[in-house]
C-alpha cells in the first residue's frame, strides 16, 4: 500500500494505538476472509465527535442484526477515542469505528470464532469540495440492486459492503458522483453511502426504512428538524421517475451533511441549480450541529477548555 | 487470535511467504473495509491440487464479476502454490487464494485502491469426520434468503459471505451441519458452502444456475460424471419439500466430495441412511480424483519422483 495515503492516520487495535504502517490484521480474521464485521463513522466538529452515542447505538444494532454481542461497551470505545483524539491538533476528523467477529479456526461458523477485535481509525476528514454544494452532483441508477433487508439487511453496516462498490463503479464509470440503487421493486432505497430526498409539492420525501435502506442518523436528524420546523415531511416510496421529475433533490450522510443532487441519469432537476429548500434544511441542519456541539463541549470528556 | 489454531499454516502475501503469526493485511485494505476481494478454495491430494486450473478460472471469472482485472496470471499464481507445497510433508492440504482490490484512500469507489493484494493461506487439510458419510448429516432451510444475482451474485466467490455467515448460524442454533438458502421465489439454491442434489424416480437433480448459486467444481464434475454413467440427471428447480421427499439427498463441494444428507428441517430423508445412489456417485467421483491426480503427478510441476 502506498501509506502515504494514510500517513496521518492513528488506528486503534484493541486499546492500542498504532501507526498507519503498522495498523494490521490477521488474515484469519473473520472481517478480512468474510466481511463478517460491522462498522460506524462519525466526524468531530471542533474536536467533538458529533453524536457519538447515537452512531455507537447504532453500532450496536449493526451488531445485533447479524448475532453479535459486542465485547465492547459504549463507554470503553468512547474511552479510546477520546484518548485517540489527543494526538490530534485538527478540529475536523473522521473516526471509522470497526468490530470484527476475529479470528480462528477458517470456516463460516461463526462458532469458530477467538473472540472479537475492536479497530478505530481516525484521521483528518478530507472535507467535501465546496463545489459540490455549489453546484450539486449527479447521479446515476445503478443497474444493480439493493441487497434486500431478507438476505443482507442493509440496515445493518457490516463489513459487506460490495453490494455498493459495485454501484458505485457504475456511476464513475459514468461519470456521476453516486449512485441510487433501487429495491426489487423498482423504488429508490438510498445512494451508497447517503440517504435520498427528494422536495415534491414543497414536501420533502425520502424513502421509508421498509424499503430497504440504512436509517441515517443525519436522515433521522433532518426529520425531526423539518417536523419542528413545520415543513411538510414524509416517508413514501417513490420511483427514479419521480426523482427526475422532482423540484428539487438531495442526498444525506454524517460525512456530506446535505447535499444538492442537479442531475439525475442526465436528466436536469429544477433550474439546474441547488434549490432553496435544500439549502434551507442544510443551514437548519448547520445550526443544529453548532447546538449539539456547543452542548458537548460543556461535557466532560470532550471539554478542550 | 489464539495462533495455535492455524499454527500449521503459512501465507503467501503478494509472493513472499509469512508464517501465520506474521500474516497479516492492513486495515486499509479493501477486503478488510468492504469485503472487496475474491477467492477459490482447492485441496492435494496426494501432495497435488486438484482442478487447480479450474479453480484459477473461477478465480478470475468471480474477478470479472466484480470489475476486477486479476494482476497475477494464473501461471504465477501456480508457481507460487507450487513454492508453498514444498514447506509441507502433507498429502493433504488446504489452500485458500484470495485477491482484494487493495488498499488506497479510504471510501468505496474502486478508483482509489493502489493495486491489488494475493494472499495464499496452505495449511493441513482437517478431514471431514467419516462419521458424517457413514450417518449422513442434517439440514435445516435458513429464513434468510440467498443474495440476489441483481444484487450480489453468489455465482462470484467473494469477501462478502455475511449472508452465509447469518444462514449456517441458524443451522448451528438448531443443531444441523448446515443450511438449505432458498432464493426469493421459494426455491432451492445451495447450502452455505456446498451445491445441494436430490435423488428422485433415480434421477439426480440439481437447481440450475439461474436459480441464483455458486457453479461448484465438484457439481459440474459430477454432472458429467452422471451424464457419462447413463445416469438419469438434470438441473430444475425444487422446493424444500421436494428435498423432503426425495429418495436421497446430498451436498457436494471440494472439501465434502459428496456427503449424504439424512435429515432435513428435522424430517428424515428416505430409511434414514446414506442412499446406495449417492454413494455411488462418491465412489465415481473418488475414481475420478485419482485418474486427474494420477495424470496431474506425470507433470511438472507436481511431479514429486
Amino acid at each position: 500500500m502506498n501509506q502515504e495515503k494514510n500517513k496521518d492516520a492513528l488506528v486503534c487495535i484493541n486499546g492500542r494505538f498504532t501507526p498507519p504502517e503498522e495498523a494490521v490484521v490477521s488474515v484469519f480474521d473473520r472481517g478480512f476472509l468474510y466481511g463478517d464485521s460491522v462498522y460506524e463513522v462519525t466526524l468531530t466538529y471542533e474536536k467533538v465527535p458529533f453524536l457519538l452515542e447515537t452512531h455507537l447505538r447504532r453500532l450496536d444494532n449493526s451488531a445485533l442484526g447479524i448475532g453479535m454481542n459486542l465485547e465492547w461497551s459504549p463507554t470503553q470505545i468512547k474511552d479510546l477515542i477520546q484518548r485517540g483524539l489527543k494526538h490530534f491538533e485538527n478540529d475536523r476528523l473522521y473516526i471509522r469505528i470497526m468490530i470484527t467477529r476475529g479470528a480462528g479456526e477458517i470456516g463460516l461458523d461463526p462458532g469458530l470464532s477467538d473472540g472479537q477485535n475492536l479497530y478505530i481509525i481516525f484521521k483528518e476528514l478530507t472535507p467535501q469540495p465546496q463545489k459540490y454544494y455549489d453546484d450539486g452532483v449527479s447521479l446515476i441508477t445503478a443497474g444493480i440492486l439493493r441487497n434486500p433487508k431478507k438476505s443482507v439487511d442493509p440496515n445493518v453496516k457490516s463489513g459487506n459492503y460490495l453490494n455498493n462498490v459495485l454501484a458505485i463503479s457504475q456511476a464513475k464509470e459514468k461519470g456521476a458522483y453516486d449512485a441510487i440503487m433501487l429495491n426489487a421493486e423498482g423504488n429508490v432505497t438510498e445512494s451508497t453511502t447517503a440517504n435520498i430526498w427528494i422536495l415534491e409539492n414543497d414536501c420533502f420525501i425520502t424513502p421509508p426504512l421498509e424499503a430497504g435502506l440504512l436509517g441515517g442518523i443525519t436522515r433521522a436528524t433532518l426529520l425531526e428538524i423539518a417536523k419542528k420546523n413545520n415543513f411538510q415531511v414524509k416517508e413514501e416510496n417513490f420511483t427514479p421517475k419521480r426523482v427526475c421529475g422532482a423540484q428539487e433533490v438531495f442526498i444525506t450522510s454524517s460525512t456530506r451533511e446535505v447535499m444538492p443532487v442537479t442531475q439525475v441519469d442526465g436528466q436536469v432537476i429544477g433550474n439546474g441549480k441547488p434549490g432553496p429548500r435544500t439549502r434551507g434544511l442544510h443551514d437548519l441542519y448547520r445550526q443544529y450541529i453548532q447546538e449539539v456541539i456547543g452542548q458537548e463541549k460543556k461535557k466532560v470528556p470532550w471539554n478542550h477548555d
